[in-house]
């Protein structure tokens, strides 16, 4: 028998809501890696077909889904038995605000890995573009972080990305530091981590994914098929796209418009993020397109690294997502926006075993410094994940351990009020997640986004400055 | 033994240039529905890969790649010999327009499935995008149609599309003034067929490709993988999209142009085609995305469709590609164009044996016309495809069928001149080429370009006239 180290221990109830295939990868890790009273265990989700890995593992299985209604009556209970509980938040539609005020309300830690509205929201023709943004749920958390300062610890977006990446950053600009042969003393504070980002001459970052893992079986027609949850994806990739918007910028994208109110770190494009192309790059294929799919990390990251002298902003990195998700992916996207993008009737998730080989390779790709680009990240192969974990492939296991990861350092750290992952020990948090990222990369490359364009078409692009954002943009 | 129907004699030599998917399934039609002398049939090509298939049925190889500087060096004595000989051009970077030339200029007989250039036109990023065009490339043609009136038959653009699909829109028109009780004699020159088709209220066709043809293994990282020609689908995806462009179009597209010469069927748009996408609909996804990859068919359709009084264009309609390649070849476009336009490490055409299941599903739809819209074409399988013929797919067949149509169609009217599909006899066309299409279909819809449009983000729509281009154009 395996000798797991134990990171952490949790005498209180875990209430998880959510057993899609996050929920089911992280509770082996969370049996695993944090002692805990397996009677205190209590799983809560609409849909049974997991609940046979919750029966094996002798955790309560409540079938139920969580609305704006029933919410309260449902988990009070569980969280006031008089131990403070966690709460772990892997579903979809169903509020993260909400749940983290309870969680307040109640005395519980908290941890979710994507801010979630309740249903309604994703969809909603009513709402303009503005309101159906990253930014403007952010802005509600940050409102809630105002509000809870230093209250019990409640972490938002702890998954890979958003989540992991943040931790990937802080690593990456110490490497960059080591590299270019600038001298520093690791920072301690949000303001010296802007202002070594600025001193490094970082003009952005992409979270560069490419996720290569192929189905054994050919995608079935009129099926979205991914590697994690559809109806996460379809909802993100239908929301407008949005980046972090750095002070390099010279100027808005086609369609780019800024917010009104707010922290100001970030932009949005009228158009679908999915629909939206990225020139990015990662170490296997070099340069590849990604879509533009709307991410928390984009903001909070652009944000938690501006400079600001008074109350004037001097410097903040560029920052979005470059996503390639898998090949099956790819082709569900453009199947359902050839459809007017409704939702294709059936959906899919691909487990371990019915993935071929491949691998998920997500990092960040930090550039405009000294060495151009650096691209720090995990590739983490569907053969690994299967050695290292149960009931996820490779793309499940860097959010699963990067779940492990927020909820260890909650426990250590209860009393941080309302966090983002920016925010947290980024070392703490990659050693409990380090055994399960597969190898871990760092590489430069002297690519950028006007290397290798064709030229059999006249472009809108700017020569002098590769890095800008209306060259990284598929027109 | 099948005894199979002999559609005509030929004594002279015949000489096939390009043993590619092409040439290798054309092969075994011809010798099973053209009664010819095996010892007077040559296939030229520098690649010997197929040649096993030539060795097999005893018929001579010459391992050569024609250029400009050897093309009638190498051809002349093979069509010298005091016969008549047939010319079927399958291969790519060989000029159709020269070897047209040499076949007027020796007597023969000659065929093709596109306009091909010489090397060095497709990419040469010192032509500009008008000179990139098949507008172009076909305005030469024209020009020799003129000089060889009434010379020996001269087929251009006989495949499937170009090619069979001229045919389909007869048949469609004939349908749709039966189905709408347009009482009409069915017209018997280019003029009538115009007028029918602006009497029946036609805005345009799309000719409207689906694809589902799945491999039996995932596509290769780094490769582009096709159904029919790699080189083929990449040199026309790199050219400028390309429209015929009907006279009930309100605006230009973004990036679109007019020429300046040449008969004026047709604009282009400053971009690559098969980056370019089109909202189009087939019967077995119904609404779908298809790529606006330039092809003969849409400037010669909408030429021959062309009304004038006196010199004054008084009718045309818009006509263009739709295509939905195979899911492979969707994913391998992704990742050539990620990676700048520069063409993959590796190609591959699949081959029947490859092919898990699903079909080509190739038909023109034509829409504006009382019923609103018609799809009329072919849906061939793989399965059935592999029980018809050896050598080839189900896209494959729909073209090589075609070729043998189209060399029947020459040997009957020997002194036709130069000819596109269009002029040509399509019943006699489709009677010889129908047992190698599958299931014929033709199916109404009341699909537009307007309907199931997402609700999200405000689009620049005519709400108007829903089969404007500007509502099909994807942007
Ligand atoms: N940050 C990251 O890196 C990252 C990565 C992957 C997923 N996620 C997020 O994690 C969440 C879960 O992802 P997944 O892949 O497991 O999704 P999934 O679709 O596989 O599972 C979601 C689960 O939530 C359940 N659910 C639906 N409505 C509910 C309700 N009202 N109450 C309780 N449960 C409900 C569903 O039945 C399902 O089992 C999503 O929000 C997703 O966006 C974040
Ligand atoms: N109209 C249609 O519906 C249609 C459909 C498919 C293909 N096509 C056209 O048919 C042609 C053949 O298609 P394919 O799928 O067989 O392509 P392919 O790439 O499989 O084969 C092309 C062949 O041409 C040969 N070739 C290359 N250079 C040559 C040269 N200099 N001299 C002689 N031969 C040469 C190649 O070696 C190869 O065997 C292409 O031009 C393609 O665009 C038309």
């Amino acid at each position: 028998m395996t000798l797991w180290p134990q990171h952490a221990t949790w005498n209180g109830p875990i209430v998880m809501i959510g057993l899609g295939s996050i929920g089911r990868g992280t509770l082996p890790l969370i049996l695993r890696h944090i002692a805990c009273d397996r009677s205190k265990f209590t799983i809560i989700d609409p849909d049974d077909h997991n609940k046979h890995i919750a029966d094996k593992e002798g955790i309560a299985f409540i079938k139920k889904g969580l609305t704006p209604k029933n919410y309260k009556s449902v988990l009070t209970p569980l969280l006031t038995t008089g131990e403070q509980a966690f709460i772990v938040n892997l579903s979809v539609d169903v509020s993260s605000i909400e749940i983290q005020k309870l969680a307040q309300q109640t005395g519980s830690l908290y941890l979710d890995t994507v801010i979630e509205p309740w249903p309604g929201f994703y969809y909603n023709s009513k709402l303009d573009n503005a309101a159906r943004t990253n930014y403007a749920m952010r802005e509600h958390l940050l409102a809630l972080k105002e509000k809870y300062k230093g209250a019990h610890t409640s972490v938002s977006c702890c998954g890979a990305n958003p989540g992991m990446v943040s931790w990937y950053v802080k690593q990456a600009l110490l490497d960059i530091a080591d590299a270019t042969k600038v001298k520093i003393k690791e920072p301690k504070t949000r303001a010296e981590w802007g202002k070594l980002m600025k001193r490094l001459g970082v003009k952005g970052i992409h979270v560069a994914e490419r996720d290569t893992q192929r189905a054994k079986k050919p995608k079935p027609f009129d099926t979205f098929v991914n590697t994690w949850s559809v109806e996460g994806f379809i909802s993100e990739g239908l929301q407008p796209a949005e980046l972090g918007w750095g002070t390099n910028e010279k100027k808005l994208p086609p369609g780019g418009k800024k917010h009104k109110t707010g922290c100001g770190a970030a932009i949005y494009i009228t158009r679908p993020g999915a629909e939206t192309k990225v020139r990015s790059w990662t170490p296997t294929p070099g340069p590849q397109y990604g879509f533009l799919v709307t991410h928390n990390e984009a903001i909070s990251i652009a944000d938690y690294f501006t400079v600001r002298e008074g109350r004037k902003v001097t410097y903040r990195p560029t920052c979005h997502y470059a996503y390639h998700p898998s090949n099956d992916a790819v082709l569900s996207l453009h199947e359902m926006f050839g459809n007017g993008g409704k939702k294709q009737s059936n959906i899919h998730i691909l487990e371990a075993d019915e993935i071929l080989d491949g691998r998920d390779e997500l990092g960040v790709l930090i550039y405009g410094h000294k060495k151009n680009a650096y691209w720090y990240g995990s590739q983490l192969t569907i053969e690994e994940a299967k050695k290292l974990a149960p009931y996820q492939n490779a793309t499940g296991l860097q959010v699963t351990s990067a779940v492990l990861a927020g909820m260890v350092w909650a426990i250590e750290n209860p009393k941080a009020g309302v966090v983002e992952t920016d925010e947290m020990d980024f070392r703490r948090c990659l050693d409990v997640q380090r055994p399960y990222l597969g190898q871990m990369t760092g590489v430069y490359t002297d690519w950028n986004p006007l290397q290798d364009r064709q030229t059999l078409f006249a472009e809108d692009i700017d020569k002098r400055d590769p890095w800008q954002f209306t060259n990284i943009l598929v027109k």
